[in-house]
């Protein structure tokens, strides 16, 4: 099987498996224990924090660790909240679900919420001020978008909005790890993270936080995380996430440079079969290419693809379950013929150029068996 | 060291690591992807969740998972709150802090809530009515103390409460694995579970409900775990749950009688220092004795222990930086002078007699040295 799916999630790097394993053996402590055992692992998560703060330069007192994204996320929205008189809160068209749900339970407490368009390439309009008003409190933007790869300018978003007096959240679990994301001179307020996007575990994650006092508690109990997000400590979660952390950052340059080249010998590939990529003029992450194959004559191209060994999507995992088409191609005005037959290839550690030709060679007979059958077909009838 | 703090946290079991490897290494897939790699992980989670419902007597849809207890007391007590109109809540006086902080964010949006009270052997009084009015939305009682081990009598207490016509919710967190714990016939209509406390990951922990429509989302979005708290699941940490409770399920008898007879050999062994278990006339976990040691004179006594190499901790881990005294032992009216040098001694799989005979002997040299010294002292003076 040849994985292509690396935006749903990543395999975990086998290095950080090991960093991983003395917590999941003898380092077996709770953290919030003050005897010899509890130490060890608070000063396991305290490392962690350091790798992960070093990842998008911020500080380590700026990171509080959660599950993972969706719950980063909803401690950003929800926690930004801080008395109960509804407000408003504006997030880009092309936000995850996890963002429009926790905007969603907001709306359901009397909120507004408005929507940021975007342009045909999936870029948020620059005249972002026309959707922040007096009194909306958070603003939120994606760093990077899941589907099309397309990566905003936060900076310029980011000054705008805090112009405007709001808080600012971007939503950065497709980024980290494939761009450069810095926190401290991105203007973002909150920046949310998660580690099994950058061959980390699963079921941990983070948000960061200028200032801490910016969100009220999102779990309250023991105390962990300020206070925050109570609860004992996902120790090898979290010593797993530092090391992916530490991993991403000393070797983004190198993999974003392999992706990119692997990634233009695909989209070449797939012009030669007359596809053009969503959103191919705008900044894009190096390994994500989404597109349509209308010339395929059948539903079932990601089925066959499957069987053939290619394992991808056509967007979100969240969504893969869902016949309703995208949000975000939806958003950029696609066309309804393109809105059929849509795969991202997302490229990550061990695709090698052979996968790519290999994934050309059959998408091109798929395409051409599928019209001769349509054609059979249409001379037996 | 000899670790005697099982309550706080426990090693995960070399058998639930080796179960989790395989989706730690080759078996990454999104549970929410439809390709081959996804439907392999959702299998696993699927598994999970059959072995995590037999070890309570739940079916498989009861169970939503979370990312650990705290998680899924939120989500029992805030989840219960469909609409906004305030009401009431009713606790035990000597719930868990997460049990507890989740009420405080639910009074800081206007709602009441009533504590009911325990007796001097921390057992909730039987006379639970009186604290569960008309408007009583939720009455929330512990299966088992992590402090004193008293165990409730839980299917008492919620025929009372379903009498009353309010929800009732139990954290089973401490009893899972020690004691039976029946959902299906306690009466209860959610359930908390955290599979650290019984050697499986920390990170994960689960919600057992009657039906998941009594509650509304915790987390929205990918629409996981029936729409109540979505997320990428964290595969290894479930599967790892899953096992852990498979095997606490068979060997549940076993465990508790070995802890049973090492307990009481450690409490006779406290009776001839002259100290008693708080609690001693209550149904306990067969694991825990908590008592204090006022004849030792001075404050250090648990660091004395630790350099003597017996890891253990007055209470619950999530206060272990508290100086305020226990509010358990409080509520259950404990007088000062043993409020004092507090221990809870909390055994696990790998405790043998040897533990317990090393650990009498060194507290009695504890006790004996400090007055020598306090005495010279008064001497010197």
């Amino acid at each position: 099987m040849i994985y292509l799916d690396h935006n749903a999630t990543t395999p975990l790097d086998a290095r950080v498996l090991e960093a991983m394993l003395p917590y999941l053996t003898q380092q077996y402590g709770n953290p919030s224990s003050t005897h010899q055992h509890g130490r060890a692992a608070r000063r396991a998560i305290d490392s962690a924090r350091e790798q992960v703060a070093a990842l998008v330069n911020a500080r380590p007192e700026q990171v509080v660790f959660t599950s993972g994204g969706t719950e980063a996320n909803h401690l950003a929205l929800l926690g930004a909240v801080h008395d109960e008189t509804p407000a408003r809160l504006a997030l880009s068209a092309i936000e995850h679900a996890s963002v429009r749900g926790a905007a969603q339970s907001l709306e359901r407490r009397g909120w507004r919420v408005d929507v940021i368009p975007v342009d045909e390439q999936g870029r948020v309009a620059p005249d972002i001020e026309r959707q922040v008003h007096a009194d909306t409190r958070l603003v939120s933007v994606m760093w990077a978008n899941n589907e099309t790869g397309v990566v905003q300018d936060i900076r310029a978003i980011a000054k705008r909005v805090r112009k405007c007096g709001a808080l600012f959240h971007s939503d950065a679990t497709q980024a980290a790890g494939k761009v450069p994301v810095d926190f401290t001179t991105s203007g973002a307020h909150c920046l949310t993270l998660a580690a099994h996007k950058l061959n980390g575990p699963k079921g941990v994650g983070a948000l960061v936080v200028e200032r801490t006092s910016l969100l009220k508690p999102w779990l309250a109990g023991g105390g962990q995380e300020k206070g925050l997000r109570a609860g004992t400590e996902n120790v090898a979660g979290i010593v797993g996430f530092g090391a992916a952390a530490e991993y991403a950052r000393r070797e983004l340059s190198g993999r974003a440079a392999q992706w990119r080249a692997l990634r233009d010998k695909l989209e070449s590939g797939l012009r030669t079969l007359g596809i053009t990529p969503f959103a191919e003029h705008a900044e894009r992450l190096p390994n994500t290419v989404q597109f349509s194959v209308p010339q395929f004559e059948g539903e079932t191209l990601l089925e066959k693809l499957d069987q053939a060994g290619f394992t991808l999507s056509s967007g979100s995992a969240c969504s893969s379950g869902e016949i309703a088409p995208s949000h975000v191609l939806t958003a950029m005005g696609v066309a309804r013929e393109h809105l059929r037959n849509v795969l991202r290839v997302s490229l990550g550690a061990g695709n090698t150029e052979a996968d790519v030709d290999a994934f050309c060679t059959v998408l091109a007979g798929l395409i051409q068996s599928s019209r001769s059958w349509r054609r059979r077909d249409a001379i037996a009838v």
